[in-house]
């Protein structure tokens, strides 16, 4: 999620306290039923035996509930100031039995009945996690590939209109245009994809900054139980997930906690006044984490920061709240237990409660030990972004996060690859991140991009050099951490105009039907393009082959003269990535590095394979980050 | 000590090791004698009862040493390379008496003697330390006044030349010209003095890109027992001491324990080879702080980093030889006891060995209690200037340096001033660097300063713009920390060409004979000079009364619209200072500060004792940083 500026008149008056009020007066006099039951099943042999339900329909929460199944007891049940919700506290014993359930309330001679199904474990692969051995690809699912033209547009949504022509609508893109383009990524060397929200995101259109925008971005959800119908419906996510598997591949979620999107249906009846953040007047969140780390700081700031809103048609969910914050859990591990997800991008990380998100973390991390999380932490310095993961910093508040997304190493590549090398400038940025990483527990667990669906593509931000474009690849190919590609990057994607959603959201070409050009096949791409792609391929496939450059050490050495040298390396393997960021060719002498070099004699080029037959002088070209195997 | 970069060329073919090979043949048929013993002098019941005394003399090394005192032991002497040296350990008894005793050196039937004190303890304040009370001025003594003329030029230094008219040479100032104005200090609102090192500089003119420079700096140490006698020698400066005393001024001694100049006399006749560190051919240090904290760095990086020199003409010691380390531990506790000096500013801080600076600091800590301790370490990011004091963070090495210059506050406050607001520009800057104060386990103890001896002039590099001027102080003056004054910054100093030793250490008009112009006086200052003075004196003035701007607590606020407002508050008195960035006048609603604010209904403006009957909105003029203290 980006920060976004809005100007406050689009919030027009609207206030949520308002709709709540009208709704419980307006209800009171509807006959009483159950409409839905959320998480909408569970499962026996669940590490946490715990589950809250929640029940909704209406006057729901008038009832008195009991349950009779053998191993599970309702052990409270709690109402909230919205007489349509009830929450019940279950138990479920390791010994119970799948099977379902019946849910009865009792209002005097009043009765409710819903059938609940505990479902049994399967043994499918789930919460597998992704490493530094792994290589994500970034898909934005309405804009990558249309697979079923049939849930292009349904009239019932609350935005009916697909239309490719309009950039900020839906071009019908979908899950199974994913899943068609499986064997393509693995041609290029992905191990795991990462969809944008695919969550049922069932907004209107809003007016943002004059334009009329659709959620087809997926970040403002309106129904965690429903994968969007537009992109195939639960059915469609729960393939996918198995044929990735089944290549390999593993599926990352991108989970929202802070908002949902204001057409959510809990948000239109809300269980209590304080289900979402709320100020006197519309307040937009300041999106200033130094409030969070600061200890000079102000209550206010913090609170604007934190509690603030980032859009006015996304309400900002209240974590403190123990039935929002039991909801958003549940709802995760139901996730990754549904559909058999790996690992868990998380959006607008920093805005979330501090507390209730190492409680998440905590309860998917019990349930999947191998899972991994990161985090969205927008900020400028590695000091903060550590607060954001496991540091080694005292910070008042210590986070859990096994990892974070690096937007500080984002913005030192991009540096690197459009400013001329100077003390501080050009490489010695990447250098100096680097260097800050005993702020991390572990660095090897940042996820490294060189763009995303937020901002401006990587080869537009680097003038559409191919050089450039090769160096940032290498070094996110090479240096440590989780490397992600955002779609279409290998094949030179760009944007023309500065930051759009729609202009870096292009629908992949060969995606859609009638598309003129096909880049998803050698013939398709152009010359440059299929450069590019085969420069992704290589290096991504040579990488997942070896482990040196997954689980080897980083020794990085100080830049001189615009080059840049550092090894990954390990009992069997080191590799040297030697960078000459500058415009002439250079004969990189080897002496300086002799702890790394001492004992090796020859040397692979990885992308040529060309034999290197002396060490002591490297010649690198102009703007090349050469990559060497050592050879005894 | 500024990062400077000399071609290796200038190091013309000198190497130490030949210096010392040929020491040792030539000095082997001198008669024997003990020409010095350092630590000069000692003192009875100090806390720590070991004492090394270095004995130098031809061979005398090759004799066998006692000593008979009550209470003093000889516990062991130690033999070095060259049998010039002796180092005698020795306890000191806590009931030994006050005296002196012979130290004698027995050889077959040759024999040496030499006389050592044991002084009493005087009762004279020491290590009195600076706090967040304190405002400190720094003076380059050489450039400041001349107060004795008589000590101007001696024809037995290796650089005898004095000449005012050529900007690398000495001037002549010197204490007696430093003390001469106390008043002058005082008037200001100064409470501490910070001299750039007085300790004997007996080099020789050293040809730096071009030009031959004097050692007018002092950083280039050739007898650290004696104050150079061009600056009036250890009697002026004990005389300083006791008049800044008398005043209830401090005084910080400038200490530099990284390298000497080439010609002390040490280095002339090194102890051993290892004395200090030495390349097989000269090696510059990197200044690659980087390489220090870099948890991926190199040990061959970490090496030219730390013990590579800084110029060619002062050699580097290698503090890991514990006779090197011990000298300058007894000579920093030496320095305290013996002049009274109160606090320690220590040069290229990081460059030097980290357990030999905890042990040195500890030193003084232990029999100082209250002494502050604060090097210089010019990096550019917080994580980095943490780990050279007391921090927060897991550093594999732990600092316990009290505190630090802040040269990440210095950059920011710079580019407050000089850039235009943005989200992260202008005074974005200074509110990103206090939020990252968690880093530090105290930030009130780092020394903040807006320029010193290194860099360019404060007032140029804002480019004379007096608002801007004021503003920048008084952040200095009312953020957190212990601000620092470069000398002249009062009477708008400026240097006009690009960074040069020269222009930004140019003499105090009115410290010198002849001087046209007296800046001393209010009637020597022009209109905007004076203007200048009065707001320093003002504010100074004002801060030295005001505890709340000492141990007061810092909030700041979130910079919005280039407006930036923090409060110092504590229980009895709570001060704002809003500043407006911006060009335009700007009225500022302060409902977002309620917290600092509520209670307080009218305030005074510290700067024009102007009342402000009402705070609901404050009206800021341009590029003013606004300083008002509440009333109830």
């Amino acid at each position: 999620m980006k920060h976004r500026f809005f100007s406050r008149s689009l919030y027009k008056g609207l206030t949520l306290l308002g709709i709540f009020l009208i709704s419980l007066t307006s209800q009171a006099q509807k006959k009483a039923s159950i409409t839905r039951v959320d998480p909408t099943n569970w499962w026996v042999g669940m590490k946490n035996q715990d589950l809250q339900l929640l029940v909704y329909g209406p006057n729901a929460g008038t009832y008195n509930y009991s349950i009779t199944y053998p191993g599970v007891a309702l052990v409270k049940a709690h109402k909230v100031e919205n007489p349509n919700y009830a929450f019940l506290d279950l138990t479920i014993d390791a010994a119970t039995k799948p099977g379902t359930f019946t849910i009865t309330g009792q209002n005097g001679n009043q009765k409710l009945t819903r059938k609940y199904e505990l479902k049994a474990r399967d043994q499918e692969p789930k919460g597998q996690g992704v490493t530094s051995a792994d290589f994500i690809y970034l898909v934005l699912p309405d804009r990558f590939a249309n697979g079923d033209p049939k849930n292009d547009k349904f009239k019932d949504m609350a935005d009916p209109n697909a239309d490719r022509k309009n950039p900020f609508l839906r071009h019908g893109g979908d899950i199974q245009g994913i899943q068609n383009h499986l064997n393509y990524f693995e041609e290029l060397g992905v191990t795991a994809l990462w969809l944008n929200p695919v969550i049922e995101n069932n907004q209107p259109l809003t007016d943002e900054g004059g334009a009329m925008r659709s959620a087809y971005h997926g970040y403002a959800f309106t129904d965690h139980y429903q994968v969007d119908k537009r992109f195939g419906g639960n059915e469609a996510y729960t393939k996918l997930v198995k044929a990735a598997h089944a290549k390999g591949m593993k599926v990352v979620q991108d989970a929202v906690y802070n908002h949902v999107g204001i057409n959510h249906w809990f948000i239109k009846d809300m269980p209590s006044k304080d289900w979402v953040h709320q100020f006197p007047t519309y307040t937009n969140t300041s999106h200033k984490f130094q409030a969070i780390i600061d200890p000079h700081g102000s209550k206010a700031d913090w609170a604007v920061m934190m509690n603030g809103w980032f859009v006015p048609h996304m309400p900002d969910l209240n974590q403190n709240n123990p039935f929002v914050a039991n909801y958003l859990i549940q709802h995760a591990l139901w996730t990754v237990e549904n559909f058999g997800v790996d690992a868990w991008r998380i959006d607008t990380y920093m805005y979330n409660d501090d507390e209730f998100m190492n409680r998440c973390n905590q309860a998917l991390m019990d349930q999947y030990p191998n899972i991994h999380i990161f985090g969205e932490s927008w900020v400028n310095n590695v000091l903060a972004q550590s607060r954001f993961t496991r540091n080694n910093i005292n910070f008042p508040f210590k986070s859990n996060q096994p990892g974070t997304l690096d937007f500080v190493l984002w913005t030192a590549m991009n540096d690197a690859l459009n400013q001329n090398f100077g003390w501080d400038e050009g490489v010695s940025k990447v250098h100096q991140v680097l260097a800050q990483d005993i702020a991390y527990q572990d660095p090897m667990k940042l996820v490294t991009f060189l763009d995303n669906h937020d901002m401006n593509r990587y080869f537009s931000v680097i003038g559409e050099d191919l050089n450039k474009y090769k160096m940032g690849l290498t070094w996110m190919l090479t240096t440590r951490g989780i490397p992600s590609l955002y779609y279409g990057t290998e094949i030179l994607m760009k944007n023309f105009k500065d930051p759009s959603d729609a202009e870096v959201r292009r629908d992949f070409p060969g995606g859609f039907a009638g598309d003129k050009e096909n880049k998803f096949t050698a013939t398709g791409r152009n010359e440059r393009e299929n450069d590019a792609f085969n420069f992704v391929k290589k290096l991504a496939n040579y990488r997942k082959n070896t482990p040196a450059l997954h689980s080897g050490k980083l020794m990085q050495f100080v830049p001189q003269e615009g080059t840049y040298v550092y090894f990954r390396y390990n009992n069997d393997n080191t590799v040297i990535v030697a960078t000459n960021s500058t415009d002439k060719e250079v004969d990189l002498k080897t002496e300086r590095f002799a702890e790394r070099m001492t004992g090796f004699s020859s040397a692979r080029n990885v992308l040529t394979d060309q034999n290197v037959s002396s060490l002591s002088i490297i010649k690198i070209p102009a703007k090349t980050a050469l990559m060497l195997e050592l050879q005894k």
